[in-house]
């Protein structure tokens, strides 16, 4: 009955299968095991291109990592005002980055623009005196359950990368994304443009290990060492990646998503007239009064209200592992509010 | 046949279990499970006293973070010039602090002494345009696989309280000076003055975990948004947490450890005049000539040749879950070289 | 006829007087000649409570300085969103806070309001996963070139300080602002909550020193190690301190901004109808169509195309040297425009 | 009577002069006026290449600037065991290269050498667990008022350049090095393979400005940036450029120093055997026990103990302006001792 947030969810058997059986003494620590070195091929398999794969404990030390490895000191990251790094990492980037910037840029539902970028950026200038930006940040799927199509993705990658800019994806429901787009990984990164992928497991069945993916090598240079240097490297790295690995190599995390997204359709076809933004991934975000939310909650269900979105706003996630009695329950007690 | 190190060791079958499980959808993410609501508890009963539990995924991270939270950017943190802190952690205290400051100090066998405290110290100033330090980091045991007793933490301590600084130990390998010392793990804490503890697990049969232990609740204030900030915090906090209740609440840490001693007093007996350092832990230093060194390989014995303690040294780690047989192996190989 | 900045101003007699007065040899280095020690007595004497008195080589040394001092590297500081701070100053918190965010804030004319901080406010949570402020930085006079009345300062730091917060000024055009009000200038910085304030003297008739003035004791104890690791402590600290002395020891500081705000005035009084802010210190910001930018610059005048207020914006500051005849001459061709 | 710093020596009147004239009001502010356009092209011709060259107001500012252009975060910095950088700059290289470590490498009379550098490294690793040096920092002429010729420069910058490392050089008393070599001063920086240079002026009769030359324009470009970011760019640019370029163009930095190391020679002949170091700057070392440090303080001498060359030393250092009669009375006190 919790709709509260996927990081709640289980872990898959398949997972915990894949840590146990990579249990045993190995003849050396640290990535120096048979598990972390299939990382990148399997990564590179999966996305159909050269990918260097970095097993990190959490979506904000992929994100945080990973721009570090894009953005100087002094350089700014141009991300969504909603976006999950200035919202909800608690300054990650200031710290993997030494001091950059977060420049946000609001636009609706979630998704960037060419158009907000444009007018965002029309407002600064490229002295000395001002930051200048480093880097792209998109949110895939976004924070608002949107999704970027593949055109969009690279409609937004070409802005950057015309002007010298790297583009980094936060992909902590990349899965939902890619399973509502129908493509293939690889059209909607770096056939689209973008440079580095926050691959997320763990919301989608995973335990404690997400990916940080990197298609062009010269940016991956320095993460080995920064990755090192903040603590992420495991000691027993092979657990890290027999997690990432279980997730990919048999489709699991396309199959979850399709699961959890499915969900999320089931709730938005009981109150159409309420959705926020579209449903395109796992979120569902509803216009409900205090008194409905109420309603809603004496009947044991559980979510977050959202008032990034408003006064009247709530957000229900579907989880990989979300009992369907509950969802349909969930829809039909939203149906009865009218 | 592999004493290359201890990160190369199994996971004990209680900490898979636990993590098997913990496996099951929880109602909160984060920190808010049972496993991670329990943590400071467990820690307290097992020191006598108010502790402050934070689970983190390697010991890099453990002691990097702990010295953030006591040391400012412009500070210094005294240590020994072997330490790990320094050695072999890509300058992560660089990184946490922002900027301060190892100030190293050389003394035999890995430990630190108040004489070569003091003689550091007083080739220092105490003005503006010096890095005053802030804290005393100790390593349990040491890198030379020897043991400070709790009269000489107490007295080291006693300095660094003297002078206003922190104590903070490094104890990747705490369990195994614990069982070599024979005394509750609080004597070398807390008792004696030492205000935080990177309370090791991962190489002592433990998978992805390592505890920061904090007995300065004072000193606690800021990790929690450091450690977040810092990406280590996991969205499925349970996992590390249960790791961790298993190592400690059924004194599986003590017992590993015991293990892994024992084995190293094994190899200690075989070759007592070849030991550079007294055997204390489970590491054990040799003096082995290249000739030497290469008659082992060939027998199959992996082990790492130490410059740091001379052209002429190896280092033999001995994990918890070392076979016995090896063990026996080595030993006699050491005892033929004569 | 240069209107672009009052950073290219000429320096006042009294300041290269104080100067030349400081060149001879001295017993001691850095901050320890007469004129440094009497600082702290002279800003004290000056605000009227006991300050602590900072040389600073720029506006943005100053800022960047004391909010390090004020905000741990995982907080952030509420600021206008057009504050200097954010807008000029390449990142320099960011830099000297490690990584604190500037949490910006819209609201009217450059100067914030506390229903503007309440609305941002109510926007944040208080968790782990967010950056928390830990300071509110005013500018005084405004990048609008408006000013902040002594009730109107009391009340926005009334609401930092019921939240924790410190109070940071940023008076580049303090002199301005006091000119202005008429009050006292303890009656705008610590009389009304402010903690510290970058005392401007650059641009007023100042070399090359600033001062940064702490009014809380305890704020002001990291800032001497700050400083000198920032490379901001002269090892002839005696010219920096003179010119300061020079500034404020005669009222040098009111006197000049005094002519800078009347020449504002006449140029404001020529167009009462094109003024984007109330003109309340030296700056005049106008709308004026391209074509009548370019028939004001045709006659020789120089000054900013001012995007931030938007596509007909032009800046115009008076300098405390400005001729007189160049502002009557400007005052004249504005009338023309009609 | 005072020996103890060249920082408390005064200026001399041909800076003082240049910062008359250019206290007029100027067109722009910043780095846009006529003696800030000239510093490149007057360093360029001054050193016979290419010259980037940056006003700073301390040395302490030039070399962390410089360092951070060169270092990143992960980065070390090979140096001597006095180094000023380490001993005397309050951890500015770590706030500048956000964390970088300072890698000390022990040698006699503060000159490093090929040896010692070759014995510091190889007790490293080359692995991602080790902080790898990114530059050597060597100081010229050292702390311990020795100097390095042209050909031990080279060596030790090829030594550095094969491991791919930059070469900093620490100048706070170049031209007091140059003075004693009575080479070009391109003998001794770029052509010896030299990257950058922090040029001292302010002990040698400056004011309050150095100068950061920058020989690699490549290392060069992140440095306008930085130096902005930290405050160090003066908003009214023209004082710091036109106090180097008076220091410069007329041969001023050169004879000022010759005269200083002209002092120290006489101090140093009137004790040849009490000489810790080779006299070959302007600072002199000797052998003195208390009872003598005590006679030569009753007759009014003023000088620094010194710890870091053992509890019987003390440093003399002659400034430009040093008065002829103090140092022959100093001589002649020395020289009484016996």
């Amino acid at each position: 009955m919790d709709f509260l947030s996927d990081n709640a969810a289980g872990v898959h058997p398949a997972i915990l299968k894949a840590v146990a059986d990579a249990s045993g003494a190995q003849p050396r620590g640290y990535d120096g095991d048979q598990w972390s070195e299939r990382l990148d091929a399997a990564f590179s398999d999966l996305f159909g291109t050269a990918v260097k794969a970095f097993a990190v404990p959490s979506g904000t030390a992929a994100n945080a990592l990973g721009l570090a490895a894009c953005v100087p000191p002094y350089g700014g990251v141009w991300c969504h005002s909603e976006a999950h790094v200035d919202v909800d990492e608690a300054g990650a980037v200031g710290f993997y980055t030494a001091g950059a910037s977060l420049m946000l840029v609001p636009s609706p539902a979630g998704k960037l623009t060419v158009d907000a970028l444009d007018a965002a950026a029309a407002r600064r200038r490229g002295d000395v005196h001002q930051v200048q930006a480093a880097a792209l940040s998109l949110t895939q799927a976004t924070e608002c359950g949107t999704v970027y199509a593949p055109a969009e993705v690279a409609a937004l990658a070409g802005w950057a990368k015309a002007r010298g800019l790297a583009v980094q994806m936060d992909g902590a429901r990349f899965a939902n994304a890619v399973a509502h787009l129908g493509c293939s990984p690889a059209d909607v990164t770096w056939r689209a443009g973008v440079d580095m992928l926050s691959f997320g497991c763990i919301k989608n069945g995973g335990m404690a290990a997400e990916a940080l993916l990197v298609f062009d090598a010269k940016l991956a240079e320095t993460i080995p060492v920064r990755r090192k240097r903040a603590g992420l490297m495991p000691s027993k790295g092979r657990f890290a990646a027999a997690q990432l690995l279980a997730m990919i190599e048999g489709g699991l995390w396309l199959e979850s998503a399709r699961g959890a997204n499915a969900g999320a359709q089931a709730l938005a076809a009981a109150a159409p007239k309420r959705l926020l933004y579209p449903v395109e991934a796992n979120e569902v975000f509803l216009r409900l009064t205090p008194a409905e939310r109420e309603t809603l909650r004496a009947q044991g269900f559980g979510f977050y209200d959202w008032e990034l979105a408003g006064p009247d706003a709530a957000r229900f996630v579907v989880r990989w592992d979300q009992d369907k009695a509950a969802i349909d329950a969930l829809a039909a007690a939203i149906a009865r509010l009218g």
